[in-house]
């Protein structure tokens, strides 16, 4: 299975949380795991070899400098909000599909079924963070970003994506003209500029599957009367997001799956 | 490690779910788990060995009738009550030393610290759960079961034994004496009976480290003034253990460790 991470070092940590919970929940399954991380340096990669022993592969991705030559970089922008949009530019051409999974992302079920989701011709599988205000944050975030054929605002935490579509599809100077023109109003750069674009070809998959968001528990078991309580998120859901500002490996974080998260933190350190 | 544990068959799953965070949380040790148990099945030993599969082996227990033959049953009584308390006849003689633990617990940290204790003479270690209300309960329970030796009164969930010790000290008679005397004021009749009769020769180990009590995260959190926790619990604790009537495997519960508890039961049951 192949996956792919982008991040820079403060978030080696948590990467080391996301991969070990892969490894734990998927009993079996190999990987090969694509990295595209500024500032790491090779102590990091030897500790995510180890990590990944028996299990997969760690395959370190190359950035080339000309790739960014026209790229704007504003204020808080750094070039790493562009590697995901730019997968299949930076990986390998044999490469037919990949998971991307953001760092602060728990597994805790098997991601085989949604690996192997038919794409049905789109370029990508992503959720959309369905809740009480589904039905206003949506239009809002359409004429935000002047995208009104897409059906939803996707979360960009988690996508899997058809790397040979994409090839076809996606033009770098597209997305750089973009972060240009829209510049004033991207308040999740990646995620604005992934659903500006490419909103119209994503494909929508649960996100109580798979891309739970963490600090939406209430709103879960209030939309679905109650079926989806602490026992049918441990068995069902596969992907816990935990978005947001708070984070688990914050002294402080006090969300319900609190414990939940601090465990893996600690089995993550012993490998 | 020589690991006790006693239970009927309603507590299969919950004592697949001890196994295997005993496994998950002990990379490289090796486990005899010696099972006293009534009423398991062929098909349920079956599966506990596969549970243990290259990490140690099942070693059922023969409970002798006549052991039992002069041991009082009252009313909620049953002969399991009795089997943690006789460990030192029911196991093997060549036996020195096990660690009984309830099928209500937890292990999420290394328990080979708490297996090396030096018991200092003692029978056994055990804790007892510490809490604002310990100055209180400590003396009324030792007036209850006239015990005055006794330091505190011990939670029996958790316990290291020292076979050889108990062999020479602990006499089936004397236990079911004091079952019969005090039949009327045994309100946890196992745990009673430790207490009354052997409170004097236990070690008082830290119920922080090894039988926290998983009700009680607000009261460990004050009383260490602030520093017991999550992360110091993730990362200090060994054992959690599941006491009272609320079950962390019940669909209502919703203790801060109910994530954590419910996604080691999706791990045992792909065991």
């Amino acid at each position: 299975m192949n996956i792919l991470v982008t991040l820079d070092h403060n978030y080696l940590p948590p990467l080391r949380v996301m991969l070990t919970s892969l490894l734990t929940n998927s009993p079996g399954e190999r990987f090969a795991v694509y990295l595209i991380g500024d500032g790491l340096t090779a102590e990091d990669l030897r500790g995510l070899e180890t990590l990944l022993t028996n299990r997969g592969c760690l395959c370190p991705v190359e950035v080339p400098e000309d790739l960014f030559a026209d790229a704007p970089v504003a204020r808080y922008w750094t070039r790493a909000m562009y590697y995901r949009l730019l997968a299949a530019q930076l990986l390998p051409k044999t490469l037919d599909r990949v998971l991307y999974l953001d760092p602060d992302i728990l597994v805790i079920n098997p991601v085989r079924p949604l690996y192997d989701t038919g794409l049905e011709g789109n370029l990508m599988a992503a959720a959309t963070h369905t809740g009480l205000l589904a039905g206003i944050t949506d239009p809002v975030n359409r004429l935000r970003l002047e995208n009104y054929e897409a059906e939803a605002y996707y979360n960009s935490g988690v996508l899997l994506m058809d790397l040979a579509a994409m090839r076809r599809e996606v033009c770098p100077a597209d997305i750089f003209d973009y972060a240009r023109e829209h510049a004033d109003i991207l308040l999740l750069p990646d995620q604005d500029i992934l659903n500006g674009l490419y909103g119209a070809r994503i494909l929508g998959v649960d996100d109580s599957l798979w891309n739970y968001d963490a600090r939406r528990f209430d709103r879960y078991l209030l939309l679905s009367q109650g079926e989806k309580d602490m026992d049918w998120v441990m068995g069902h859901t596969a992907l816990l997001h935990f978005c947001g500002k708070r984070k688990p490996w914050n002294h402080s974080y006090q969300g319900r799956f609190s414990a939940l998260y601090k465990h893996y933190w600690r089995l993550a350190a012993r490998r």
